[in-house]
């Protein structure tokens, strides 16, 4: 019978200082003993990746992205050896390993990297000699293809034969990657849970700053935690917790600053027993578009995104009303930081396809309830419309998925329309699994889609 | 014919800011507009180095020397993609690449590896693209062996057989190596030039700070050059000039901040026509001590210098008195900075040897004249004491090599001594091949050891 083993990840707020790394370094003692196996995975210090980003800003507005990608994976190098010199000076063996050293390949893709494959074994022996073993988080390595001119000629003369040199480069795996770094070792060394230690104490039912009596979750399923990271919750990255659904990984959220049990992100098989929203997450990183008067024909809609998608502009909600007169109006989200390029983009579009006006509202915000099953309930939407009305809540957009509801509002009304939500919903009373929601719900029906909008996404 | 190929290295003050690494980045662009090839070795942005250290401190006192070289070769990875940012930025195809990227292998001696090979495949590849590459300086990668569990059994069971690990190991140079990982680019890539690019236009017949009417030379040797950096000019490493020599690689070392030819390091076939006193060094970090009374029987010099050079102390000059009544005194010098280390040492071998005092002096320098050929002329001994002795300057040790004679003297001498050193050997003056110095040297002959103690060294 083997110890268990388990992945711990520490954000950046974690390692910011030395204090927070000898608190760190306390913190993986403790655990390992208690009989535990552990593979570490750090973040950089605090701000070091937006400070490695200032420096290449000084040097270049537009810096080359394999370099920059070799530039930020520094920042984790260093907290890694420290973290492991932290774990020495306890007497903790422990070794410090890069991405390339433990094994973390990833197609080439710089500053946003996938991971292709994870070779544990060298993460394994080091485990098996007794160590700890910190891996630098938010990178891997990839393979390219070079032409060498031979070897054997010193010197370098162009009749020697070409030689492929196979070229490692070190590549990142974009924002939150950390996160992501845990899981796929989590799955790959088959480790018992994976602890992602944050700044909070683990899944609320809502952002605490906004609703004083959200509660936090024991335990969600995955992809009620995917529906919340993509509307808002920025606790978790969705990559990371994508990866833990597909591989079957239990992640456990929670603090690094106080010694209390987090949210496990795991199959949920009580799923269809308990009350069904089991969130909210809210967002106001959102801008609103509309295309006045866009021609009816076909091809009109791809004319549009394309370009968007291109841009790496990510469009979320869009609603198209029902045409009159041989036109319709078009509207969808974007993130708000990444407008002024939408508008730069679709400006000269619009005088290709002929419609009236390009409109834009930076002054909106999401909010979504999240649940699995919702879609299969009704009388959700129709307390969600309900709630927000009665708190005097117009409503923009909607758009839904299978577990998931999702308005748009106004912005100055968006810390009502939480608050309002979550009384609505009960969130604040533990989870019972005798919810006897529907009935209840069907009280206030009210008609989905009431605003006269349509969600098409 | 293939264009020129240059290695140029840039130290930690020319890249010390975004500013300086843009400047780096011009000069660059400059000599690759005049048709050279070229590959660039980086040190680490200026107090990069001292600052990992610091950080390494204020978690332990003794950081593990493996983390630790992996934490300061991100010194080097930084300013080296800073530098190829730069150089996009200006339109100048360019790649960064590690130590571990570019070939350089080493042992595994952590904090001060020996290069054990450069396999030049990929800087090849890189430059035969049309690139500038730059190379993070004074660093490498070892291979460890480990023992792996089999890949095959996921869960790790202690039933699966074991596999061979080979690990790569992150490894630093030392102080100063960015200079060696320079020369043996050049060497390995028979570059026509190597270039050395520092704060001081190049090799000055002594410190201009403390000779006013120092000369810039154009050439020296391998081996003056060795003997001045062993004695005191901080210009250039040793173990780099050493590599030179071995390998033939012509060094020239030049200012990073202004326009000028610098000093070429080279075999000089003039040597021995030349004014065979090319330059002097000094040295403060030096400390006396003193064993007095020694007992006079074999195994004495053993029973003190092993335990020194086990502590890596490095021993100086060495002079024992003649002997008189079984007893005899034994003096040498330490680095000032590691006296205290060497008496803690010394004290309880002092009990076991019986000698009768140990007596320590800080207060001294070392002052040498450096110059190819020197030992075969023994007018110039003789001229050195003549001029120190004209300029009130008592010599307390002496030692010689075959190339350079070193006096130790009081510290508050050592200004006096250098000065009168470089008028009494006319180093102002521009070298001529038609010395006459050994007729003149005669007129003030003094005898070798003139002080009464012998140079055993």
């Amino acid at each position: 019978m083997s110890a268990p083993l388990i992945v711990q990840k520490f954000g950046g707020s974690s390692v910011a200082n030395a204090d927070r790394i000898r608190r760190v370094a306390r913190r993986i003692a403790r655990e390992r003993a208690n009989g535990s196996d552990l593979c570490v995975v750090v973040s950089a210090m605090g701000d070091t990746t937006d400070e490695l980003l200032a420096l290449a800003g000084a040097i270049t507005d537009d810096p080359d992205p394999r370099e920059l990608d070799m530039l930020l994976a520094t920042g984790e190098h260093q907290s890694a050896t420290l973290v492991s010199m932290a774990l020495h000076a306890l007497g903790v063996p422990a070794i410090s390993l890069t991405g390339a050293q433990a094994g973390i390949s990833t197609d080439g893709r710089y500053g946003k990297a996938r991971i292709a494959n994870v070779d544990p074994s060298r993460v394994r022996a080091e485990i098996a000699a007794g160590k700890v073993v910190i891996v630098a988080g938010f990178q891997g390595i990839s393979q390219s293809v070079l032409e060498a001119p031979g070897k054997a000629d010193a010197s370098g003369s162009a009749a020697a034969p070409a030689a492929v040199v196979h070229a490692a480069e070190t590549t990142t795996l974009g924002r939150g990657g950390s996160d992501t770094t845990a899981v796929a070792l989590a799955a790959r060394l088959n480790a018992d849970r994976c602890q992602i230690f944050t700044d909070v104490r683990g899944i609320y039912t809502a952002d605490p700053r906004v609703v004083p009596d959200a509660r936090q979750l024991d335990v969600i399923g995955y992809e009620e935690m995917l529906e919340l990271a993509h509307q808002g919750a920025q606790v978790m990255q969705t990559r990371a917790v994508e990866l833990g659904w597909v591989n079957g990984v239990v992640i456990e959220v929670l603090s690094s600053f106080e010694d209390a049990p987090g949210t496990l992100i795991k199959e949920d098989p009580l799923v269809e027993q308990r009350n069904k929203v089991r969130g909210l997450a809210h967002d106001r990183n959102v801008a609103k578009v509309t295309l006045v008067e866009v021609p009816d024909r076909p091809g009109v809609a791809r004319s549009v995104f394309e370009p968007l998608a291109e841009a790496g502009i990510n469009v979320d909600m869009i609603v198209q009303n029902v045409g009159h007169r041989g036109a319709t109006d078009l509207s969808f989200t974007v993130p708000r930081v990444e407008l002024a390029k939408a508008k730069r983009i679709l400006d000269p579009i619009a005088r290709e396809l002929g419609f009236r006006e390009l409109t834009t509202d930076s002054s909106v915000a999401k909010v979504s309830i999240v649940g699995a099953g919702i879609q299969n309930a009704p009388g959700y939407a129709a307390r969600m419309f309900g709630a927000l009305a009665d708190a005097g809540v117009n409503i923009e957009m909607i758009t839904t998925s299978e577990i998931r509801i999702t308005c748009m509002i106004a912005e100055d009304a968006l810390e009502t329309a939480v608050r309002a939500l979550h009384a609505a919903f009960e969130l604040e009373r533990p989870e019972t699994v005798d919810a006897t929601l529907d009935a209840t719900a069907s009280l206030r029906a009210a008609a989905f889609g009431a605003d006269g909008t349509t969600a098409v996404s």
